[in-house]
Parts: C-alpha cells; sequence; structure tokens
C-alpha cells in the first residue's frame, strides 16, 4: 500500500508547499525514504473552512450516521492490515505486537464511543415541564441537553501514535461529540498518520459525511499553534510534553475568544509501598513494577516514576528484590530521538545528583545507535527529594525513584509536596489499611485516578476511567482523555425554553424517541413526556 | 440589628485594616453612615488559611450535612427579615417588592442545591466491574464519580445583590459541591453582604461546619486579583463586566497552576420578531417586550437589547405600537452611580450615532440625582449594524436597538454576525415556522438559551436551565451558574481502581446506600452491585 505524503484537507490529499520531512526510523537511526509536506497558510486556511463548513452539517446528523461512522473508521483502519501496523513499528520503534494491541485499543475505543452515541442518554438530557398556573409567576417549559462545542484540534501524541495520534481518543471522543476535526500530525508517525487519515477520510466518504468532517495536515510549529488561535477551531485536545502543552494552552486563552485547551501533559505517578504488604507480596510487586516501569519502553503518560516507602529492613529486601528483577530488564529503542536524548540527559542527572543513589540498571546496556533506554531505578531520602523540585518532574522513559521515608508520616508528606497527577498507587495488606488514611485523604486531593494493588500504566477504555487529574497532570483538571467521559470536553449545555416540538432536538422531544435516560422533572425516567 | 462592618475571617470578625469605606444609596445619592473596613493582607491570609484547612473535612462530610447547611443558610436568611430586605433595597435602589421576590430566590436556589445533595446522582457515579478472566488482560474495577475541586473564590455581582451575591448560586452551588468558598463582597452593597454573611456564619456554626467553609471579605483591587492568584483557589465564579471578568480570568490562566474561572458576563440577547407573530400578537408583544427592557432597570444580564425584525408595513405598526407602550416606562434608580453614569454615557453614544433613529423614550422624565436611568429605544438598519461592532456591545440599562432587516437571511446574517450570547429569543405564528429553519441554526450556535414566545428575562432555577453561553456571554460555554448544573463547575472525576470496599466513598460502594442513579457496566441502575 502506498503511503500518500499530502495533506488531507478535507477529502483531498494536498502538497502544495515546498517545505518538506522525512520520517525517521530509530530502531535503524534512519530517515525512511518518502518526502511528507507541510502545509502551505492557504491550505491551512482551506482546511479550517471546510471544518467550518461541515460543522452545522455533521452536528445535525442522526446520531446513528456518527455512529456508523466511528465503526466504520474502526473497520478501515483494521483493513489497513499488516502496513499500518509494520509502517507504524518502523516509525515508533515500538514492537509489532505492542502496536497490535494498540491499534485494537484504538478501534475498541472508536467503537465504544460508536456505542454511546447508540445509547445516547450521554447528551443529560434534562426536562422541566411547564406549571402555567404556579403562582406568583408561571414556569416555562424548559429542556436542556449537550450539544458539540465546534470544530477540535487534535494534536497527536508521540507515544502512543494509534490509540492517541490522528484516530485516537481524542479524535474519536471531537467526532462523536459531533465536532469536526483538524488534526496536527505527529512528525514522527507521519507514515501512520497517513495510512490512518486514509482510513477515515475512506469511512466518511462511505457513511455519506460532509467533507471538512476530518482533515489532518503536516505543520510547522507556527501552525501548530496558529491551529489554537485560528477562530473555526472551539476547543484543543492534546497529549505531550508540559513546555508544548503550555504552549498551545497560552495561545487558547489569549485568543480574543478564550477556548479550553485539554492538555494530558505531565505525572510522575506516585506509588505507595507499605510495609506488610512488601513483606507478603515482595516478589510479586517486585516483579509487577519493574514490568510497569518497563512498560512501551518506560513511555506511559502512567509510568510509577516515584515510588515511596518506609526505610526499614523490609524495604531493604523488597529494594534487592526489586533489584534482581529489573536487572533482567531489556533495553529498547524510544520512539524518536529527541526523546531519547532528553532521556540520557534526565538519566544524567540523577547520576550526578549526590542525594540520589542507584538501585538497579539493566545488566545489559542501551545500544544508543538503535535509540534505545538504560532502564535505571535511583533512590534517594524524602527530606532530600522534597528540596529538590527538579525531581518532582518525569524524566521520559524507563526511569524511576524510590523515595525512602522514614515513617508513614513522611509518606504522606511527600505526597502533599507533589504537583498533580494523574494516577497515584497504594500497595497495601490488609493488615496495612489501618495506616491508610492520610494516604488517601492526600492522593484524593491530588490525582485523576487511585489504583490498590496494581500499577498505574494499563488505561482501560470504559465509562468509569479518569486519565486527567489537577495540574500539570493536566491543564484542565475537570476532564478525562480517555474513556467515554471525554466526550465531555467538547460539549456545551443548551437549553430551550417553550420551543415547539417541531424544532427540539430528537433527546428533547416529548415522546423520547431515542429512549434516552432523561431527568424530567428531577426524576431519572426513559418515559416520554 | 446591627450591621457589621469587618470582614468575616471564617467565623471571626476581624477590622485590621485602616482603608475604609462606606455604602451608598443610589435613590438618595448619598452615603450610609457607618465605615466598613477592607480586609488586611493578614486577614486575607487567614482566609485563604482557614479554607485551604477546612476543605479536606467539609468535602468529606456526609452530604446529608452539606445539605443541612445550605437548608440553615436560606432559613438564617429569612430570619434577618425585614433589616436585609431594607437595607438590601437601599443600597441597591432595588424596589422592596423586587428584593423580596429576588430573596426568595436566593433561599429557594440553597433548598433545591440541598434537595440535589439529598437525592445524590449529580456525582455522575459510574463503575465498570471487574473482569479477572478478561483475555488477553483481565480487567480492574474502576469506579468514578465527581469530588469537590477545593476551596472557590465567589465575586459578588452588583445586579443580583443577592441572587448573584454573598449567598447566591456560584455559593450555593460551591458549597454543594463541597467547596469552601472565599467572597469578595461587592462594594455596593456591603451591608446586605454584612447580613448575609452573619445568617451564613450562623448557619455554618449550627451545623458543626469547620471554620474556613465560608469568608466574606472586602477587598481593593490588588486583593481582588490577588485572591484569583492564590495557591489556595481552586476555580472562581463571577458575575459582572466583560473587563473585570477577563482581568480575573487573565490572572487564573497567568499561574503557575491555572485554575478555571467560571465568568458571566456580557451578552445583548438577540429578539427576532416574525412578521405574523407581529401581526397576531401585536400589542402582547409589545407589551411584554417594553417590560422585559425595563425588567429591574434594564439591569438582568439577559435584558434584551437587540430586537431583529424585517422592514416593513407589519413591523413599523408594531414599532408604533410598542413606543406607545414603551412611552410610559417609569425611570427607577440604578444600582450605583458608576453604572448609571455608564448607561447615560452609553446612551448618548447611540443618540449621537448617524444611523441611529429613536423610537421611543419614557414620557417620564429620570432624575439624575435619583440615579435613575432614562428608558430608551432606538432603531438602525442592518447593514449598518453590521458594520459598526461598538453596537454590538451591550448597553447596561433599560435600554434596546431594533435592527430593521430587509429579509428573513439578512435576519440570519445579522444573528450570524453576533457574538457568544447567553439567550436569543424568537416570536413566531406558527405560519411563521416554516421560515425559521436558518435563525434556529445560528442562534443554536451561539447561545446558551433559545427562548420561543417568551422573554429572555427571568431566568428559572432548575435542573435543565442554562444561564451561560459561548464567550463572550461566558469565558466558559460549557458550564451554566444558574440552575442544579452550577454544581459541575467546581468539581473534577476522580476514579478509584480495584479499591477495597472500606476506602471507596458512600456514593460508589457495592450496596449503593445513597441510594444513586448509577452507570453500572454501561447500564443506569439504583441496584446495589
Amino acid at each position: 500500500m502506498e503511503i500518500i505524503t499530502d495533506n488531507y484537507v478535507g477529502f483531498s490529499t494536498s502538497a502544495k508547499g515546498s517545505s518538506t520531512f522525512q520520517a525517521f526510523a530509530p530502531a535503524t537511526n534512519q530517515h525512511i525514504p518518502g518526502n511528507f509536506t507541510r502545509a502551505t497558510k492557504e491550505e491551512f486556511d482551506e482546511a479550517l473552512a471546510l471544518a467550518q463548513k461541515a460543522f452545522p452539517v455533521y452536528s445535525e446528523l442522526p446520531v446513528e450516521n456518527r455512529a456508523k461512522f466511528l465503526d466504520a473508521i474502526a473497520d478501515e483502519i483494521m483493513n489497513l492490515g499488516d502496513t499500518l501496523l509494520e509502517r507504524c513499528s518502523l516509525e515508533s520503534g515500538l514492537p509489532l505486537g505492542r502496536v497490535t494491541g494498540e491499534r485494537g485499543r484504538t478501534c475498541g475505543q472508536l467503537k465504544l464511543f460508536a456505542q454511546l452515541l447508540r445509547e445516547g442518554s450521554w447528551v443529560d438530557a434534562r426536562i422541566d415541564t411547564a406549571q402555567p398556573d404556579r403562582q406568583p409567576l408561571p414556569k416555562s417549559d424548559i429542556r436542556r441537553m449537550l450539544v458539540p462545542i465546534g470544530p477540535v484540534a487534535v494534536y497527536g501524541a508521540s507515544n502512543f501514535p494509534l490509540a492517541f495520534s490522528t484516530a485516537g481518543g481524542d479524535t474519536a471522543s471531537a467526532l462523536a461529540a459531533g465536532c469536526p476535526v483538524v488534526v496536527k500530525s505527529h512528525s514522527s508517525h507521519p507514515g501512520t498518520n497517513a495510512l490512518v487519515t486514509s482510513a477515515i477520510v475512506k469511512a466518511a466518504k462511505a457513511t455519506g459525511m460532509p467533507e471538512g468532517v476530518f482533515s489532518s495536515l503536516y505543520l510547522d510549529h507556527e501552525h501548530s499553534v496558529k491551529l489554537v488561535e485560528h477562530p473555526v477551531i472551539k476547543a484543543v485536545g492534546f497529549t505531550g510534553s508540559q513546555a508544548i502543552g503550555m504552549t498551545l494552552f497560552n495561545a487558547a486563552v489569549s485568543r480574543p475568544d478564550p477556548i479550553p485547551v485539554y492538555a494530558e501533559m505531565s505525572s510522575i505517578n506516585p506509588v505507595v509501598m507499605m510495609e506488610n504488604a512488601l513483606k507478603t507480596k515482595k516478589d510479586k510487586i517486585a516483579a509487577g513494577l519493574a514490568g510497569s516501569v518497563n512498560l512501551g519502553v518506560g513511555q506511559f503518560c502512567t509510568n510509577p516514576g516515584l515510588i515511596l516507602l518506609e526505610d526499614n529492613a523490609t524495604s531493604k529486601a523488597f529494594l534487592e528484590a526489586f533489584a534482581a528483577e529489573f536487572k533482567k530488564s531489556i533495553p529498547a529503542t524510544m520512539l524518536n530521538k529527541g526523546i531519547h536524548k532528553a532521556c540520557i540527559s534526565g538519566v544524567k542527572e540523577l547520576y550526578d545528583n549526590n542525594n540520589i543513589s542507584l538501585v538497579a540498571t539493566a545488566d545489559q546496556s542501551a545500544d544508543n545507535e538503535k535509540n534505545e533506554a538504560q532502564p535505571v531505578a535511583f533512590s534517594i531520602d524524602a527530606k532530600s527529594f522534597m528540596a529538590d523540585k527538579a525531581l518532582h518532574e518525569e524524566v521520559f522513559g524507563p526511569v524511576t525513584l524510590f523515595v525512602l521515608c522514614k515513617d508513614n508520616a513522611q509518606i504522606v508528606e511527600v505526597l502533599d509536596s507533589l504537583e498533580g497527577q494523574l494516577t497515584a498507587t497504594i500497595h497495601a495488606d490488609d493488615s496495612d489499611q489501618g495506616q491508610l488514611g492520610g494516604i488517601v485523604k492526600s492522593i484524593s486531593q491530588r490525582a485523576g485516578r487511585l489504583i490498590y494493588g496494581g500499577f498505574p500504566t494499563g488505561v482501560e477504555v470504559c465509562h468509569s476511567m479518569v486519565h486527567g487529574g489537577p495540574f500539570p497532570a493536566t491543564s484542565n483538571a475537570n476532564s478525562t482523555s480517555v474513556g467515554t467521559g471525554a466526550i465531555l470536553r467538547f460539549v456545551r449545555p443548551l437549553a430551550y425554553q417553550d420551543f415547539p416540538e417541531a424544532f427540539l432536538p430528537e433527546a428533547l422531544k416529548n415522546g423520547n424517541p431515542l429512549n434516552l435516560m432523561r431527568l424530567v422533572d428531577g426524576v431519572y425516567t426513559r418515559d416520554k413526556i
């Protein structure tokens, strides 16, 4: 299958520009043949004009049509077969097995949103019926539901070239909400983007979607920011570094009409290990933690980067077991040269820090020529950790830091010193539970997801998932970027007062033709009015 | 009843500062005896420290305790009796009848949030049960709900000294959510604030709330901004001018950790009058419109400031009927000198605009010494209106502008030229409905509430109300500041993965002890797990 190296401006491929770049294979440290063309100002404007034009059409389609579109995208992605898997693996350095799993997740996510649309109650329909005889004033009939906010800009993430990229969670949830999407393709996997975009465009055509419902552009830095600033764009989805996330955030809030940016940025995902858990499940926890730190070469947003435990004989024994396990880690290729370089530099700073000791590193040495990361675990005492804010920042890669605390109170103190997190995890035995009160209270206030007895990597796509958290984990704590709740980022409530039935959306009609769960005069019901 | 002129720092009155100010009675144009003391830096910091300390305690109280607190606030406000009504009327220039109605609304709002808490399902509990045998990976048990975001800063509004101020919708919804509140009292009604604050503090003590759950401060401009910047504050509620709203917004997004600002700012609330409606209901619409423009001396956020209609014989007859009605308007005292001055200056600009004609003004002349506003209605042609962006801005007061359009298409064109609005209204006869498609589509995209056959003033407090809208109506289109949906501004989702029952919040426990409607494995149910 040929890889299209053009932008997709609506349904058309377009390459009017002269600025090009090549994809890169991190595992072989070589460019991949084929020149991708960055969008010109004209193509950029055209994609946005098409999105604007598509919005009123797309947003008012019957939900079943939108559901079919999402299903069709998933099917067309599967139809790309090994071509997609191989290209994605080549561009990301991720093994085929992982890429295959991620494809499943991506398609499952699209189909879950299609299901959500078919069930339909996510629109939070609320109806308060009229009371014409109420004193002193009659009460109007008021009905409200969630409606799409407008065209959304989605920035592909490097670390999930399928699940958080061109047809990833941001795109799936925005399209499900009824918002056209303009993707800024990630420069690390343009060929993957091209294939996935071709699938989306094929699906859009097959299911009768308006042109402009989706565009995918290769953009330079200037236009990446201009995308947020463009008046047509009404919200932004982003997963990546805090630096770029905040650049987009600042551009969005400086517009004449500020728009929301849902940026998922940075998290060190503290894990608390309680003494009795380490006593009773030492080897299991050691193996689980080593696996979690190494998962995806440590390039998960939820990578456990900070392990808190009391400094005592039990934790010493645990660290030995962990070290023995962690030494078996296999260095692997990172997503791109920039990430690899940043990881090496972040690890060097840890080695250079006099308060930090090495716990373990992989016996096998990383091959720099393959952009491999060297798995490594360090330790530090709690006081030194709290005093050094640089250590509270994420080192992206298979790296973790044990913080040795003198007691439970100091564990809570360290947790209280942390910024917002995507996740926080506790390993405890039943006999530890009496000690958990302060810990649970602290993590409840600063993380989006609390895990008990597991590991933060692995983010289930479901109704109850929260992949979010207070700043800097995200730029908007009142949101999740994974799970069906992600759709709530791209909507706003709209009320209709005394509207004739003919002009009400299906979701709010008396007969409840979509059979939604609605809040009618304060009562949850699927009944007709 | 004595009016306390101190700040309330938690439960204590405090007046350590030397900067004082007096309340002002706009109707008599005189200061009211009594010096209110602005908070010092020390008092400001103390109030915020108390809020921080109160948060983990208050947020984890059983919801019934929070509900009792809200009910008690309403009861204590009623207990203030005529003292409150008279003081509020004196400080706001609003007649006693209006203030009495607003008190009812304020107390009703508090009690509605108490009901919402008792029913409880607003927390959007979602549970996805475990599937330990799932292939290729087991599925964890994941549960999520909405939890309070942290202490909230509330800025009292001038135009609703009870319903949008110290114990108004922002405070009620934040307290309901589980967030302590620090109020920046509005300088136009400090005595009203003092009385209401005393009621809140009395209620807090009587229901066993932690000190710091509520503070009320008189702040200079510098500290008004510093309140948004303070690290303890996690969200902001504001109703007022776009200039001040955006000052707070910009302060919030410039923090090291940006926080959301829910600012309800500016709206001209377009009203479309269709020809057949004007034919069949000329006098009723004329009287209704005149009343709506004058309601609260035109100082409603939802005041109908822009009336769109076709320029033809029917609309001419309507304008005559409207003029006859509008001339009977009685000039009345505005909220304060600043608002009165701004209204006079805004109206002068309309008189000075060569494209604008006078439709009608009240026969009775406003008394400037009583800070009265002169009700006035103007007209302009659609093209001139669209060309002059200054006319798209709100003139706060009993002022409206008719825009005469050459046809239905031009009405849509004018609507499409407008910024975001709180409301948009249509008056139509059944026989007009064929003409409404483009109009409904346009207003759906730029307003928070669409009204058919009524007037935008009068915002029902209920589950389905949306008092919000795209910028500049608000700084956050995905929100409402009125109705039970307002609580969703002050929360964030939090997920628990594989958590022991003992550490789960009541809302997520297997037995569903709060009897909530929950989404369990994708099914809405009140059943136990």
